[in-house]
């Protein structure tokens, strides 16, 4: 059982979603966080840098906004849909977006391929959240 | 003038909305994450804390998304409206719900006072961009 | 393999540390920050709560610790030893911290003990990493 | 009066500095958190950005470490003094290797000398700080 899942069974706070998925959407977002805040770095030492400066600013949004999105879905003591659902629609934009523009490199840089299909996975649990909701 | 414009008009970044309205947004999620984190803290010390709790999560959700917020819109060089958009919508909601809350202990906190201040202030300066956008 | 682990093979940067003690301190400072950020809001949902804000407080600290932590850990492209390593000492520190208190409510909340037990193995991989520097 | 020292007024918690002093600090860490996200930004359109790959960098990690560092400043109700000074010393070594990377292109581009003027007034606000500590 991931640390996530275990950290919202222990709490006495009522779960708005699903707990596997709510668990799953809590570790991708932070996954997510991670790969593109990577892919930014790793980006930034390929010699074509001068063609990776929009993969490298999204990079750089998505990574900002599934940081605090991991964040507002570890709080569940005082669900608040309005903020939540809000924040995982901008979760599911930034993701989408950034994934588009890492697939355009995928054949040629691992990291971008990798950063990818995390942002890909990271969308579809916010998407899966959002059908919750 | 402040900071946040003057990096915007050092920069060669094209920027989505007007320079004077976005400067202000981006000084005003920073300033309302600050004043949510330390509201936070603040009602932690009250001895009436747990009549606060709502206030507490609502705070730092509110801090986390402005975070992002403002370093989404310090990034100007590669616009993508679809994320800014849907971040800023997220802040919308985050800071309406903050300042609901602290609204209703104002008279009894100046913490809550200033802070649902912010949350306000935040809150339109967001909608003003969502207007130019 | 994990996503860490991937993406540091993946980059053409110079890393400073053994590959796998990076990627192990990657993946630690992100489940550290998670688990903090979740125990705090159980922490909010204790009929006792008014006994664990210290807990809360060093949970939030550690939280952000730990987030910064990660992002500067994942940026090892142009890698530089003084930042790394005090905000790697910063690491500690706040994960040393907050493992203390946590232990102290361990025997009666899970999520302080699953807390505690995630901050000391953060903190011991902060120290690997220290010792290679 | 700023905000954040209007917050530090209305909270119960004991602060560990001058009050003056601390509010300073807040507001530094939050403006030189902006100002090298911009900056990184405003990198990434120039022309000769392949030269500037380290300033991008510098400019992220700072970023996140300011933000980090402006967070646990502003809890201040139970404070812990080793969590505080190791962040704010993090903070300290951070900003001065981002302004002296944007020194030497602060003739050259108005961003990188906006930055390294904001980074060197955050390190010496950090640095107060430990002083008083």
């Amino acid at each position: 059982m991931s640390d996530a899942l275990a950290m919202l069974n222990s709490s006495r706070g009522r779960i708005g979603y699903a707990p596997d998925d709510l668990a799953a959407a809590i570790a991708l977002t932070q996954d997510c966080a991670q790969t593109c805040t990577a892919c930014a770095d790793a980006c930034l030492s390929e010699p074509t840098v001068d063609q990776l400066l929009e993969c490298i600013t999204l990079d750089l949004d998505c990574a900002d906004i599934c940081t605090a999105t991991a964040r507002v879905l570890s709080r569940q003591t005082r669900y608040r849909g309005s903020v939540t659902e809000a924040q995982l629609e901008a979760c599911r934009a930034a993701c989408a977006a950034c994934a588009a523009t890492c697939e355009r490199h995928a054949g040629m840089h691992d990291h971008c391929r990798i950063c990818a299909e995390t942002c890909r996975q990271c969308e579809q649990a916010c998407a899966t959240l959002l059908s919750e909701g």
